[in-house]
């Protein structure tokens, strides 16, 4: 141990260069890159991304794991996870280009762009009917800090917001249902629907043909939207391009795919009414997304406890 | 005079039918639509859109005048318009679609809307740096009601926002500045400038190359982005183009033309950087906007003064 007796932390990210992890981590730490760091006691934290396999399990004085994206879902894939607390990622940085992107993409959609833009290429000046957001519900899939973000900023433009989540979680001005009884009541008031839900074993492929068909259609829009910038295998595409052909979806937003980057042969880059952009709503940016880990780091050894501690059980 | 002894309206409005204006405000005042009403000493109120010249200057007793529009400009186009007070619509509705209009555009050249939907056609999956919102400054120029309304949904997202009035009008947490005086310096702080001022006689013309060619152009976004939801007028379309040719403009969103509708052979239309809509940012819908109206002439009636009046020196 060096750096005044500090923890050395592990970076074990696969799929990108962590050269700007290791700089900020750095400044403050003892930073070890895997494959370096093999079993080695000295090591208290893991920053991780995609990390091989087992190679958390070897050490034999880990402390914490920090994920650097807010989903964690990349963590658990590795069967040899070991039983300590998981940091899950909150920084505001990545709230705020989360809220962002959503409100964007409604806006967008409620705001017909696709039509004005179809419009604009055939020089077309007509004005089509405009719902004021009240008469407009978007409904969020997933409160949680980023869900909560995003239905603030929509609450203040003036729309109707529905939340669900798995177990019960009120917002004041928020509509709520939570779990499988919920999603139905949900799904049916509904108008602009944004997923924004962890990937886990009960919310893998939630969004089907199924799930699509339930939304309320006959509204204000002239059709249901679907949003999702949560995880890509939360959806169905194959089940999305029908609702879009049968007309249950009249337009999509996706910024996340089942296959990423997106195959050039998929449907959805070409479908009029598809927005399509590359797991881009939410950029970990290492020089906001490090100093809280940092932070968290120096406060677990002073015996402080961890925040945003990820629920194993529930798998986010 | 009828309906319990009110004040009769004329309804004088050209360029469309006032039909659901006619019905709305018949539920509770005997209303007159021009060209009947010539000289009726009953008439007390007159509600107008592009009135006829000396229509309004042959009442006898006419005490207030209401616009059905946000803009005044047109009244003032009347040579005789008579020397009453000028009541300006404010309505919630109204103001929700502006406020609406203004964040979806800030947001959609925020987001790089335009660079997406070009990558989306070549099938090409690439993240291009996005700016922190906090990094960008919107300069609203004209901060009455529905620029402050703009404003604080824009700072709520994290924008700075800097503001320009004719007079001195402070905002909380707006870098305000004022008069020719202050647009220089408001020039160069402003990413993002959004276009919503009267049109009188010292605003026409006022967005043109050497007011454009001071935004400032070296910023986060690789460029000046320009939003016009004011009045047409405001504007030199030919200086638009320029400033775009010359990179001082990256991207434009235009509502309002010099003429509407626009013209079939304006550039604007086919420009891969400009964003056309119809004279569509906030409609001016009667079922929300003749409430507020038959509740002004009521409290009038009843010896309260009028409120939102224009301001006759300043045009607006």
């Amino acid at each position: 141990m060096s750096q005044t007796g500090k923890g050395r932390v592990l970076l074990s990210v696969t799929g990108y260069d962590p050269k700007r992890w290791y700089e900020l981590l750095s400044t403050e730490r003892d930073v070890v890159l895997e494959p370096e760091g093999a079993r080695d006691p000295s090591i208290r934290y893991a920053v991780v991304w995609k990390q091989k396999p087992n190679v958390l399990s070897a050490l034999p004085n880990l402390r914490a794991v920090f994920s650097v994206g807010a989903g964690v879902d990349h963590l658990f894939a590795d069967p040899g996870l070991p039983d300590v607390p998981i940091v899950r990622v909150v920084a505001e940085n990545l709230t705020q280009y989360m809220r962002e992107y959503i409100v964007w993409r409604v806006l967008d959609h409620h705001r017909q762009g696709i039509q004005y833009r179809a419009q604009q290429i055939g020089k077309i000046w007509d004005e089509p009917y405009q719902p004021p957001a009240g008469d407009i519900s978007v409904g969020i899939m997933g409160m949680g800090h980023l869900g909560r973000a995003a239905a603030g900023v929509l609450l203040n433009l003036g729309f109707s917001v529905n939340g669900w989540t798995r177990t019960e979680r009120p917002m004041e001005g928020v509509s709520c249902w939570h779990g499988r009884d919920g999603l139905p009541g949900f799904l049916a008031a509904t108008d602009i629907l944004v997923v924004l839900l962890p990937l886990t074993h009960d919310t893998r492929g939630i969004v089907d043909y199924r799930l699509l068909s339930q939304l309320r259609q006959k509204n204000a829009l002239g059709g249901a939207v679907l949003i999702n910038a949560g995880r890509g295998k939360l959806q169905r595409e194959t089940d999305i391009l029908r609702a879009l052909d049968e007309g249950i979806l009249k337009e999509v937003s996706l910024d996340v795919f089942e296959q990423e980057p997106l195959p050039e042969t998929s449907p959805l880059w070409t479908h009029p009414n598809v927005f399509v952009t590359p797991h881009a709503a939410a950029t970990s940016d290492p020089a906001h997304l490090v100093p809280p880990m940092l932070a968290q780091m120096d406060a677990h050894e002073r015996g402080e406890p961890l925040t945003n501690l990820v629920n194993r059980s529930a798998g986010y």
